[in-house]
């Protein structure tokens, strides 16, 4: 497993397994690696011939007031699950490198990136689709790996793939959980028992979602209105948003069908948590 | 000579010539080739095995109320001028199928994009910096070539190249003009005969400002007086900018010093042209 930190030496060396017909798969992350980010690197490994994982905890996509400094941040660790995953190249790159005097060039998704999570988030996936895309050219990557758990910057990304003619293909992975239901999250770490205990509310509340729809209710006001009588049961939970939307677009639904995507980011203290399903 | 107009087709082409290690060129343009696009061309051809000229007049970086409609368009003619300058391809694609339905992801230069012409013309160096993203996508280029004379467009690309980590090296050819002086531009063609005539103040303005600071003087608000009260006796021609600034921030100098970029930009009647050169 070899280690690049310079966004020009890994470019040249992705270049040249480019130029032998090698198939590069990117894993990009910001480290404290969970199984959800062991299951991208476990796809990767199955269909591409080098398999680059990213580690950088990316300033840019952080707001002011919100948990850059204390992200978790466990190196040792990730190195070695990374080994164990047989991962070829780790990138973990120092933010002077990636954003050095006078980077002025930013990615915008008009719309779809200022709703939901981009509502209490100004700038955030503006950070995203930036390191993202610079990300993409820095490995060249033919297929780059993403969570379901972020299903906005899943859409995002994909639009920007879309939009800017990107020669990448994107696979979107499963959800993993814990077995007690909880979306694994690198953030899952700064929850304390209790909090721990009543976010199990989230993954029960998208869970009345599909069982209120499977059982004949399409209106989405009437069954949003039940998720979040049982997420605020919970004392500690402060709702950010609960929402069914169009999978692509992010616009609300007023009817429910198959195919939508019932997404929520709730608070526990200071712990900020998103989950979701598609219905 | 192959015409493609669908930038996924383009794209496949272009992903087997990279896959065999050819040198893709771009010359990209809004079509009515004048020489200075010959000019690129020909670099071009001298150093690449295959030579992409994009025509596309893109409505993304025209503002309300500009040319968009009445932009010269030759087609027959462009494509004759390719054939004779040896293009292997002419990328030849429709609005719909470069900004699809729910297109929404944009560049942004921040700062360097609102200066200068982005003032009077907000909004069009988005335009730009997003169409040059995507055809350097859609074509894989390994070498794009640009002309000097939209100087604020080649200092934009260059930094999104750099801040993007984008694999394609720049190349900005020299200003072509005529043999009166009149730096070429698709657009000379809107000028009526007096206008014509006035319009050579511009490199007229501009040798007079290389005259002064290479006979001593520094001072860049002198020059620029010296060069607006040039301009200002051709009765048709109305300021827009004249600056003296640093050729990669974009930023006004107080002291001029070699290396120093004097760009302008005056309009004749409804032409609006812009010259530039380097001391």
């Amino acid at each position: 497993m070899r280690i690049f930190r310079l966004p020009g030496k890994l470019g040249v060396i992705a270049g040249k397994l480019k130029l032998k017909g090698k198939r590069v798969g990117l894993v990009p992350t910001m480290g404290a690696l969970h199984d959800g980010h062991l299951s991208l690197m476990r796809a990767a490994r199955r269909e591409c011939d080098c398999l680059i994982v990213s580690i950088f905890v990316n300033p840019a996509q952080f707001g002011a007031g919100e948990d850059f400094k204390k992200y978790p941040r466990k190196l040792t660790k990730d190195l070695a699950l990374c080994r164990k995953a047989k991962v070829d190249i780790v990138f973990l790159p120092e933010s002077r490198d990636i954003y050095p005097e006078g980077f002025c060039s930013f990615v915008e998704v008009k719309g779809l990136g200022s709703l939901l999570c981009g509502a209490t988030r100004p700038g955030h996936f503006r950070g995203v689709a930036t390191i993202v895309l610079k990300l993409f050219n820095i490995t060249r990557a033919d297929i780059a790996y993403f969570g379901q758990k972020d299903a906005q910057q899943a859409v995002i990304i994909s639009r920007m793939v879309k939009d800017f003619d990107l020669p990448v293909k994107l696979r979107i992975m499963p959800i993993a959980r814990d077995q007690d239901g909880l979306a694994l999250s690198s953030r899952n770490a700064y929850l304390g028992k209790e909090d721990r205990r009543q976010a199990l509310v989230l993954s029960r509340a998208l869970g009345l979602g599909r069982f209120l729809f499977e059982h004949g209710l399409t209106d989405a006001k009437k069954i949003l209105l039940r998720m979040r009588q049982l997420i605020t049961k919970q004392k500690k939970a402060a709702v950010d948003y609960i929402a069914i939307i169009d999978a692509e677009t992010l616009k609300p639904v007023k009817k429910v069908s198959r195919g939508c995507l019932v997404a929520l980011a709730v608070k526990f203290g200071k712990t900020r948590l998103i989950d979701n399903i598609i219905i």
